[in-house]
């Protein structure tokens, strides 16, 4: 058994990581025993492990915040899960580890589907649903504008908008990403400019464009936001090019854009349990239809922690890196 | 008669406005012949002659968008006005002359108050007082965090908190600048840098700040934001250091703290005439009173226009310029 972990942060992420044995103690009553199949690395996890996240855990930690496994064994008392069954971990359990003791009452039961798949669900594909949902009241036929496209998130988005009769356009950062996103469904693919607002009213025929949702920051954000319709939003997720967003102030005030943020870890604080079933319950259904997916770049085992980070750091990859134990 | 007119737009305010005769035609029908007591220079008259503002009228132009008046004759059927009666000039009439023909059922009859004061009322204050209102709904005791605390709409906007009990933080670029600031009656006045949500902080004894004010752009959006309590909203009205609005991606996505831009110009087009007269209804009230009021550096002539927007252009008055015809 191993487990994915480090003592301290610091710049360069794959450096502060390693695989360790992992020894657990007997299982406690009321947790279950769990192999994990299949954990991701989120552009958070990275953050986390070089410092840059808004909530860092105590050190030393066990990286890894979603993931999905099968039940091994069951602690004394779990009558509600059955050994075999395949189950998504709870958000932060540190599922970088080939096995773990988990709450049973915490664990929720997956149809039979790819758990590669399920296990990237916790994270992307409900950013992806909250940020078209949250801000904008968008009808079917409206347009939506975003930039890192090619992200794991902007795909989502993408397959999400289509689903729900939205149109979208999608920002990248290099020409070699457009082919990928045009794939992946996007209306309209650009690459990112200074001249970006005159490209979308060409490539839409001046259509309005009410929201607009950048996890770039720095120019890239101004760009959106010059994108915009008057009366418009702009909402940052992201962090990626480590700046801080700029919008220059003739948006804000001769536009009338507003700028906002969205983080689902104070989601996951605010919504109910009511409204946190709603979005999980159709991400789930849509998930195991294969309805909505993304693409992997690369799988490693656990041992390989060192090389998996430094793909899931590297703006270069086409896809998830997943840790399949 | 003189008129301050603009042939074309330049970066050297200055440069592109000159006093030249003016030959009024003789006064039409529901006109009323007015000379003009005072009319300020505005930054946004500034941002006008410069080509940086968002509504530009044709060329060749005459400068000046508020101003107060004396009726001096009245065309055929005015009958709602008096020769000798002070008014208020509307909005965008091109007041830096010594006459003008107006629109007798645009004149607004004012109060028997000190005309300079009065002139400046169209523009900075209701600035001032709908920055207060249209974004948080604050309470008395409620603390609000401003930059640009020294300019036209800083000052108004420290009077009117403290007439609606709320507590003022006003941050400014210089110290030479503090002293006048806390005279103008600001609670707390710092100076400017990146520590600003540190010493807001210490100031306020940890207080919450959900309202900050932001006329600067630059790096001083982001000092602001920062200096916000979490939710908090920022407003931006003003394009003080040419810069973009710049503000840190963790400010939005972990503090949720909104950027929204707020223009006059807009409200105008917006607000009902109730609301409108509500607002102006207060402030002629304060303003006749004494109560709120604009410290005025210098006044000019109109042949002296162009060193009068040089001195309006400048950073480091104290207090606004007027023309006084």
């Amino acid at each position: 058994m191993l487990k994915a972990e480090y003592q301290h942060r610091g710049k360069v992420p794959q450096d502060v990581i390693e695989a360790v044995e992992l020894t657990l103690p007997p299982l406690p009553a009321g947790k279950a025993l769990i192999k994990v199949l299949a954990a991701p690395i989120n552009p958070s996890d990275v953050l986390t492990l070089t410092g840059e996240y808004g909530m860092l855990p105590p050190l030393p930690a066990i990286g890894g915040n979603e993931g999905v496994g099968r039940v091994e064994a069951l602690g004394e008392g779990v009558s509600n899960l059955k050994v075999g069954q395949t189950v998504l971990l709870p958000v932060g359990s540190g599922t970088w580890v080939t096995h773990l003791h988990a709450p049973a009452d915490k664990l929720i039961p997956l149809p039979d589907a790819d758990p590669q798949q399920l296990a990237m669900m916790t994270i992307n594909p409900p950013t992806a649903s909250l940020l078209l949902s949250q801000f904008v009241d968008l009808q079917p036929g409206d347009w939506v504008i975003q930039n890192a496209a090619n992200s794991g998130v902007g795909s989502y988005l993408i397959q999400l908008a289509k689903l729900r009769g939205f149109k979208t356009i999608n920002v990248v950062r290099r020409e070699s990403a457009v082919a990928e996103v045009k794939a992946e469904g996007g209306d309209v693919v650009l690459v990112d400019g200074p001249d970006l607002h005159k490209q979308v009213r060409e490539a839409t025929g001046g259509a309005k464009v009410m929201l607009g949702i950048d996890a770039i920051g720095g120019k890239a954000t101004d760009h959106l936001a010059a994108s915009l319709s008057e009366g418009g939003t702009l909402v940052n997720y992201g962090l990626m090019s480590g700046e801080p967003c700029q919008v220059s102030a003739s948006s804000f005030v001769f536009r009338d854009v507003t700028l906002r943020g969205f983080w689902l870890a104070k989601w996951f604080q605010k919504a109910t349990p009511a409204e946190q079933f709603k979005v999980f319950g159709e991400l789930t259904q849509l998930i195991a239809a294969g309805k909505l997916k993304a693409r992997i770049a690369a799988t490693y085992n656990v041992s390989q922690i060192k090389e998996a980070i430094a793909a899931a750091a590297s703006g270069e990859r086409g896809g998830k890196i997943l840790l399949v134990p």
